[in-house]
């Protein structure tokens, strides 16, 4: 689809999934960043200040975010790491200009305009735009029909239907799957919160009954979940846990070989023969999955980093798989 | 049931959970610990040389198991923190001599013998003595009958009773209950092992459906449950995480002030307004417990210290009620 | 110097310090808590909810900062865990109504009001008082004159000067100690704070060659010190490894035992075999401390849990002396 | 000096840094790895299930330890990443087959053979291959006689020597550096240890005035250290905190731009503004370094990741060195 280097712009650049973003597209040689943009309010700040970990040899300045800006530069890819209602209210310009958008947020994940209120708080500014975007799950994605809104999944929504996706379509699956998902703190964000400084992170559920990722599961599978998200004492990753109840035929299957034809093809999602370990995934594009299964009972436990294969490695996946180019790229020796 | 103070011997007194019993034991004026007892294997040590942060001030020595030590020392309960086997194969001779046994293992949590081979992997030594046992769930136990070995109750079947058995005896639940459990790693013991050093540790599932503590909640529940015990990069404390379909009846049910008013004799036990976090209750014998409920779905979650309430805590209640005593003496000031 | 029970009040009891000190005040027979207090622009919170794991049984309120609550009550003491600027600006009236102050802050530390400026950043507004002030050091503390403000060493000083003290007063030392210490990160407050956040912390330096602590240490010294503190990402406790250049006399003295005579009579301060861990004295009012020497080279390293030994136990056993109790009382069972 | 790609083995490819070693072998175009070795008592075990975050994309076996896999194969460079001991048994027969041994172990750290024994308790088996071995501090690296043995530095002494090696060189240093450097677990190894157990890990001196990194950081500055090992609660990185008294010269000297000048051509060492934190090096090749300096003291910090610029990262650059490549291949994107 396109040949040449793709000019893009990263929104939200100061942030922990635009920052990994930022690191992707440096290793992707298809890709060049044009500008990186942190908050209109905040002054400059050179990128390797704030994350020398990703951008030791960086000069790259993250700048306020102005559109003018975009005035001069050509400009075919905006990744926008932005709060859910900035996002929104952005991507329509930028679609203007004929800016390929890829949001990270959840801006652009739900069908319908009067999920966001319950889930996000919001109201919606450009519900028309809703039926362009493609939910970019990459492992169902193929390219059909011309789109200009990406919207990259959630970091649990992704863990989750990794696993229960595979399941669901078959037909494997009656009743509810209970997911109950433990993320490290960094899928908070980087502001200071008491409630996520050192002393004050402990083990907890949240959100119970009520997290705006339960919808955005549920829409994609087709089918209810109870979805009880906990924060854990460690900085990066997500274990998702998945309780289903089996149909006959769920029963009498090789689930793990059913995986295993699944997701062939993708070799960022690996079938693994114990359950999977969090660290093991840690700062990597991949998702390893275990599955158990006994009677009618299974259990697939699914480990992701969750800023990378649930934000900035699958939105980077995208971009690669939007732009005909080769899906790993950036991510991928 | 008892006058004067209670002599008492702890047997497995180097492990975790032997150790936080032994501090407890110095802080209740009913007891007195005439012995502790390590590996034969090993050399006596200074308490508080393993132990410092509970034992700054004791000159107690934890001496090579030996039972004829027991010989002129007159002794009225023990302590037994062992594996599992150990404590089967030790228990009858203590009986025998008279004395109380506490046994903080699984090895006389089943009532059917055949249950051991397949959970804990050895054939019991003393079937007979598993139709005397008491499984010591505190807020259930009432003296009724004589009794001689009282079984605490595991950590992990602890913190999922506390959760389900009150809305399971009220018949509020349909189904199976799902239950996703994280633990801190000391609950794996003080042994060097390669899967809980410092940089293996990981959030990760383990033994999943097949993990010996399933068949301990079931056997208190009276009905099948879905357990996976999960490993989480902390030292201390579990947080379950219950998932429930409710009946008719408890759809339409507080289950908060249920869950209040089967709780309100047992000051260890709090239903708090918010989703509990671990380090709430690490270091102290308190369980917090929270409901959320929406239509036919429940999720409990609660919070134990693993090592206090899901052992030690539990067992030292265990102790003082069985011996007529405060029933909280030892736990709180 | 008192009978009966000591009324009391403490103001900064949101605050990590604070809370710790409102427990040891509970397990203090001779003291009772009249009020405790927060920042004037809160609202008045229940302590339990802040600090479960100190106060589960506790209904004790924490309340806006008011002076004119304490008009209608009889109060003997105050403890002040405030930021050092409002410490220095409360003390007086405090000392007007005839309480006697202990103060956990900064701000009565300094024999000369020069000397806070600089250190501190602020003019202090009562330097009259300073003059009264006693530095409560504990093992070097005897009550010979009334005072009235009773300044509490800061945690790195603390560790640093139990280290140090008993070799300069003994002439053992030459040149410059240097003292580099790790401090966890409930040292820095509760306050959400970015350089806290739980992603954010990692080991690293700061205040290199201009930290607070430095003159503290020189005062009570009467030496120059080179002091670099360190955040280490953990909650509890602080590390000080004081490496000396010794005299002739001090390089053939048996320093151990020069150690373990200076402290005999103080059993907090305990003289340990082997160098000490963090985690041993982490939630205990002890100090541990070991030392090496080598021709006229020692290192001497403490360890001390920050918020207990390093301020609020060590302001219970000042308030316990000052009054005449023992001294241990709330500290120790 | 070389053409096409180096054919290379590494031993102890089972350990921490022999695996870090495999992933940089692995970006570097120049190297081949022809055989990956463990202890010749561990069966053949996948690379990947050792190190997943490393090698998620390789199917490398890691086999048991034979030299007899030698004789068929070309091969020009071989990495010990091996007990000492081993390393020092090993290396003569390699270099016997005309292999370059690059060694991360400190079998070869000393020019003097007495040394060993008091260091590492070993006599040392090829005392007259110590001539030979070249010392591979790579900011001091030149080629200029030709060796075939290449000791890499320790990871304490590579940190300390950065901070300290350009102030003594140039004569700045008076008296005794005294450097306190806390390091991450994994500085410990693989092995399961009770000492590196989850539980048990607490911040903590070792070693005090009896190191073996002390005598390796003394013959590379040329002068007397005391060093202070601290051991950590995380896994990845050391920060050396080095306290000099600087001489007249040094004094009015700046220090920073004289650590700038020094490391100009050394881009993985950086001069940063503050004091440097672990996190923002770790899993990377880079070291931070950082100078305060008032009077005659100077505190250098100084933050690498102990397996990579400390171990894995400093041999890959030792190698490309000597082989004539780009020095950084691997290293850098």
């Amino acid at each position: 689809m396109s040949s040449g280097v793709i000019q893009c712009v990263v929104l939200g650049a100061t942030g922990y999934a635009g920052s990994e973003l930022l690191a992707l597209l440096h290793k992707n040689p298809h890709f060049s960043v044009v500008k990186a943009f942190g908050s209109a309010e905040r002054e400059a700040i050179r990128w390797r200040e704030l994350a020398p970990q990703l951008a030791a040899h960086s000069s790259l300045m993250i700048e306020p975010w102005d559109m003018a800006q975009l005035d001069h530069v050509s400009v075919q890819a905006a990744f926008l790491a932005l709060p859910h209602a900035a996002s929104a209210d952005i991507a329509p310009a930028l679609l203007a200009r004929g800016i390929q958008v890829f949001d990270l947020s959840g801006a652009f994940r739900f069908h319908n305009a009067c999920d966001f209120a319950q889930a996000y708080g919001f109201e919606h500014p450009a519900p028309t735009l809703l039926a362009q975007a493609q939910y970019m799950l990459m492992p169902w994605y193929s390219a059909q029909a011309e789109h200009s809104v990406y919207a990259i999944p959630g970091c649990y929504p992704t863990a989750s239907l990794l696993a229960l996706k595979p399941l669901v379509d078959a037909g494997f699956i009656q009743g509810t799957p209970v997911i109950t998902a433990i993320s490290g703190v960094s899928g908070a964000g980087r502001g200071a919160n008491p409630a996520t400084s050192f002393c004050e992170v402990s083990m907890k559920a949240y959100g119970v009954l009520q997290h705006r990722h339960q919808p955005e599961i549920s829409q994609q599978l087709g089918c209810d979940v109870v979805f009880t998200p906990v924060l854990g004492p460690y900085a990066r990753g997500i274990l998702a846990v998945c309780t289903v109840t089996l149909t006959e035929q769920g029963a009498v299957t090789n689930l793990q070989a059913h995986f295993q034809a699944q997701y062939a093809e993708h070799v960022l999602v690996q079938v693994v023969p114990a359950p999977p370990a969090v660290n093991h995934v840690a700062h990597t594009p991949f998702a390893h999955l275990h599955v158990a299964q006994k009677e009618s009972t299974a259990v697939i436990t699914v480990a992701i980093d969750n800023l990378v294969m649930g934000a900035a490695g699958q939105a980077m996946q995208a971009a690669n798989q939007v732009f005909g180019l080769n899906a790993y790229a950036g991510l991928l020796p």
